[in-house]
């Protein structure tokens, strides 16, 4: 092992273990997640070449092989807990994606949740023996988030009691949806129903689009591959032209809306049942953003150990580059960021569990709290993480530019979160129309309770846009408490502000959508504030379930770091609204400083504790012994263009250029 | 032509035209790039498919034929002026790299600039005719910026007055240098010194690598690709790993530094000249900094104007996505610093050659100006453009993410200008080195002139922590001059503020290396708002030069947006200097959303202005004409994958597995 990182690990002032144990939520746990991450890491039949080697018809073939694999190997172990198969895939996928991903989670689940008996008893068996491979069509050429503009249309033709379904332009083509290109023999499409002449809106139809035997397409299916994109070249992400696609009206998914054999529709008793699924996918993607982060942070900060450059004080050896400062004001936040985001995670899908509980039993009250939280922080999150990931590449210099290092892969793989299940200023306005909507009942007397319960203080106290020296004065930076409770009213005062800008406009406009869209910077800027209070106080709260003094003293450090780094980047914010003063903001500066000198001799033991193996992280950079430059050379040689001594392009044009000058 | 788009071109408020000819410096400057412009476009050897669809070895066989074409044509007709060639060359690339552009910018000029007159005559004929070919090998697997670090070896041997030349160590490989893998056969090598049992520090000599007749790798001599990145898929940026491979005497370049055949050593008389390509090159990167975000800008701008989503009005059609305010501040914010950094970069270039040509007077005096400008710009530019445009292609939402869009190419292409030609934060840590040093002469009374002439300023106003509030009320946020002394102020402050902690360290460290480094993150930042100040200052500059009204009118919304739209960004530094009140700050938020509702009719008329043609661009979300579905359906159906009706992957992985189960 590389002497640098050995000595990183010897100087830290806990037990890594420890802290894993956290992460995962219990020794326990810890030991599961590695057996099942050892069934996938000795089994040769995950082995391959570094995908980057390959051409994207050999990176989608290869991935094929490994969904393939991976499915029987589930079977034989039996693994069935859904959290089990999560490690599992992740250890079989490390930095990429499978193009049966949506056949998993949005196929399968779509036909368990919106099927009758009846149907499930005809779809479930294809689905065992994966005689049916489906996706979810729902995005259009010319259509994405806002889903009542899709075009496609299904008309039911009462005569041979079936739906014709239609691509009626260009911009109508089903688009991107995952595993459609290739891949598929099924899609739920998501279509305008028309029956007796009435449209009655957006419903699901499972469209048959691929021969059963031969896969080629169906008559009127026009179904491909819609080209490469930024990542994801291992995924079929394809488009579907629908062309007088008949099927029958048993296809139509009947759980809760109905067609008649007739013709007469029947409308579903409730549309909420249809947030479940987006909200899950959406508290997932919190814990994803954990997770990309903190593999970035993972390559940067080993990295940054082994790595020297540079001098510090002349004639001596070049430092390691953690030890600058401006390399830790970049990567330790970020680090502060990662664990943020994984106690959020964790936070999120206890809430979704909690709460799909109580929806169960018919409790809907908390619904439209998860949703807002589920969209805000799904977007705050990834925001965040997306750019972290780009600091830590570029914080390994030029070798972060090399696929070697994983952090281009990681960050391609990671930053469509920000567009898909929701764009992220799209998701920012639906928190901010709910805390809009709470500080309105708030302000009209209703006590709220949750996360949003803050905004009944606010009526309260009727902060004011200059506020009183007093209140300024308390916030102490040394205390976490002091600090969430700033954050709080950081949030408070932007809801508020947000409030009345969206009054002032309505005062001033026709229309209260011309007021929506002239405050939606405001709304915006609330929803974030509101996110980044909830995901400090969550930082905070966690702390106290931890009690291993070491481990205790080092996330306390983080969690400073993580609150008192963000009120530098909002620093306009906590002094417009006189929660800190001038000179105070020039303390936290001072803080910051003395926090990154704090993290700096646990920061290898602090990635550590995220515990990827090399199989999984799968970068020279950020290999566990710091043996990079090897591990380099060594991958170096492997690549396509050494396959030659010398490249056919030099007989081709270059010796031909040499005798025509 | 897209019904939407030619809306937008009616309405503009003035002549595109009028502002094209600005940007390229005049109308006759418009017409020769697009003669230019239209000899590549014209020409069939430039055509071919999009570098997407084929493999790593593919696309770099395409672009050595695109080199070895452009050569030819070039002499062909006679095309020799840089700019000329430039525009050439970025035609014929359009938003890729040449594997032949290290050869250009560093091989040959370092030649012209390093070689003895004999030298010369004995290279330029074999460059003349392309027998030499050639790269700069500085870089070093474990050596980046720091060039003294460099471990590569070049030893002296008098007994037969050859150079040895060794990689000591895994370390020294020598990795990065575009051209090295495949393309080169000679390099210009940097290595220590070593002759009579001294090491005389860094020289350059000229290393043939391969056969000049085969092009097979010379006895010695490692060579090869390092393998797939996260973008120049076309270039073989290369390693080199030199075992005892000895060069003739001559093959040192002896401009300068001499080792006679004796092996005495001589040293150069002055080592300020070998700034001059780095200083070049790094103005030149200002602009491209301009270029790349205004590409990017063009594609969102465009496919905004086209694209409809959601509804702001009930029943009304869904509006295009240029009218919501949140894209608006997304994307008009970068458009205004796409101007910025156009002008800015025009600017640099100018500068270089004025203090090109004060230098080979020998007047050095600007010398150091120039190489802080150079060096921050080059940061604070990159930093911007780089991140900008990922904004851009997020607000394209989904269809941002295709490769048909370009912009993840823009961006791959782009990015590593933030790391090469000097890591970003080790720019404005030089930068910084010179304001904190110009900061000491302006305090013991030195007058000082060029860009930071504002710090004798804020000597005799003695800034204090807390300024008097008489100054802060005379920011008119309405008056651009006045925001330029704000930034001017602002920068002077932090500058202050810097040098002050350096000193307040200084008093309780004992070196100064570790004041400096517990100091850089006030130094990052003070560079940070000295190049803020010189871009505001330069936009508002150019101003005064346009005479066209309605031109004049668009650009100065354009120049007031960038200067507001940064104050908000860094909003507590203008509270903290007490440049502007909190009041005043709710005042620059309003003021820059009145902004925006001003560029949003001339928005497609700013973007059109940088005349960047279809053929150029390349993307079908930012096409001239609007008909963006088409173009990406078309696409889509060239993808690879769509070659055969059903891929090999299924016949080998997923028929087998459904039988299986």
């Amino acid at each position: 092992m590389n002497a640098d990182i050995r000595r990183e690990r010897e100087n830290a002032s806990f037990k890594t273990e420890v802290l894993t144990h956290i992460l995962d939520g219990g020794p326990e746990k810890t030991k599961r997640r590695r057996e099942i991450e050892n069934l996938v890491i000795n089994d040769p039949g995950f082995q391959h070449e570094d995908l980057n080697f390959l051409s994207r018809s050999e990176r989608y073939d290869a991935a094929v092989k490994k969904s393939a694999w991976m499915i029987l190997k589930l079977r034989e172990y039996g693994i069935s807990d859904p959290e089990e198969i999560f490690f599992y895939k992740s250890t079989a996928q490390r930095n990429y994606n499978d193009p049966m991903d949506v056949h998993f989670l949005m196929f399968v689940r779509s036909l368990w949740n919106m099927c009758t008996e009846e149907q499930l008893n005809k779809w479930l068996p294809l689905i065992q023996s994966y005689s049916a491979i489906g996706t979810y069509a729902q995005t259009e050429l010319g259509h994405g988030t806002h889903i009542r503009g899709l075009e496609t249309t299904a008309t039911y033709d009462p005569s041979t009691q079936e739906f014709v379904l239609n691509s009626p332009t260009v911009t109508s083509i089903k688009w991107w949806p995952g595993g459609l290109g290739k891949t598929s023999n099924h899609a739920v499409v998501l279509a305008q129903l028309y029956t007796q002449g009435n449209c009655h809106g957006l419903h699901a139809f499972i469209v048959p689009i691929r021969c059963m035997t031969t896969h080629k397409p169906l008559p009127g299916v026009v179904v491909g591959d819609i080209g490469p994109k930024f990542g994801f070249d291992e995924v079929d992400n394809g488009f579907l032209k629908l062309e007088n696609v008949r099927i029958p009206r048993e296809n139509m998914l009947m759980k809760y809306a109905k067609v008649e054999p007739d013709g007469t529709y029947k409308k579903p008793p409730s549309d909420k049942l249809t947030y479940s699924t987006m909200v899950f996918i959406r508290s997932m993607i919190v814990g994803e953003s954990a997770r990309s982060l903190s593999k970035a942070c993972m390559i940067a900060i080993r990295y940054s150990a082994v790595r020297h450059q540079s001098e510090l004080r002349a004639g001596e050896p070049e430092p390691q580059i953690l030890d600058y400062q401006t390399q830790q004001y970049k990567l330790f936040p970020l680090l502060a960021a990662a664990y943020a985001f994984h106690f959020m995670g964790q936070y999120m899908i206890q809430m979704y569990h909690r709460i799909s509980g109580d929806i169960s039993q018919g409790d809907f009250s908390e619904m439209s709290e998860l949703h807002a939280l589920s969209a805000g922080l799904k977007a705050f999150t990834t925001w965040v993480a997306t750019e972290g990931i780009e600091v830590c590449r570029m914080a390994c210099g030029g070798h972060g530019y090399s696929r070697c290092s994983r952090l281009p892969d990681i960050y391609v793989t990671f930053a469509p979160t920000c567009t898909y299940e929701g764009e992220n200023t799209v998701m920012m306005l639906q928190t901010a129309r709910y805390l809009v909507k709470s500080y309105s009942q708030a302000s009209a007397g209703q006590k709220l309770s949750g996360m949003v319960s803050y905004l009944n203080e606010s009526q309260q106290h009727h902060l004011q846009a200059q506020p009183v020296t007093a209140r300024s004065t308390v916030v102490n930076i040394n205390d976490l408490t002091s600090l969430v409770e700033a954050y709080k009213l950081r949030a408070a005062k932007l809801v508020e502000l947000a409030a009345k800008n969206l009054q002032h406009e309505l005062q001033l406009k026709a229309s209260k959508e011309d007021a929506w869209n002239n405050t939606s910077i405001e709304l915006v800027r609330a929803s974030d504030a509101h996110c980044h209070y909830v995901v400090v106080k969550t930082f905070a709260a966690k702390l106290t379930e931890v009690h291993d003094a070491a481990v205790h003293l080092a996330l306390s450090t983080l969690a400073l770091l993580y609150a008192l780094h963000g009120m530098t980047e909002n620093s306009g914010d906590f002094l417009q609204a006189g929660l800190l003063t001038v000179p105070q903001l020039s303390q936290v500066s001072q803080r910051v400083k003395e926090l990154l000198s704090q993290v700096r001799p646990n920061a290898v033991a602090l990635v550590d504790a995220f515990d990827y193996r090399d199989e999984i992280l799968d970068s020279a950079l950020g290999r566990y012994d710091g043996n990079v430059y090897e591990s380099m050379f060594e991958w170096a040689q492997k690549s396509p263009l050494n396959q030659t001594e010398v490249h056919e392009s030099y007989h081709k044009y270059l010796k031909p250029l040499q005798s025509k000058l």
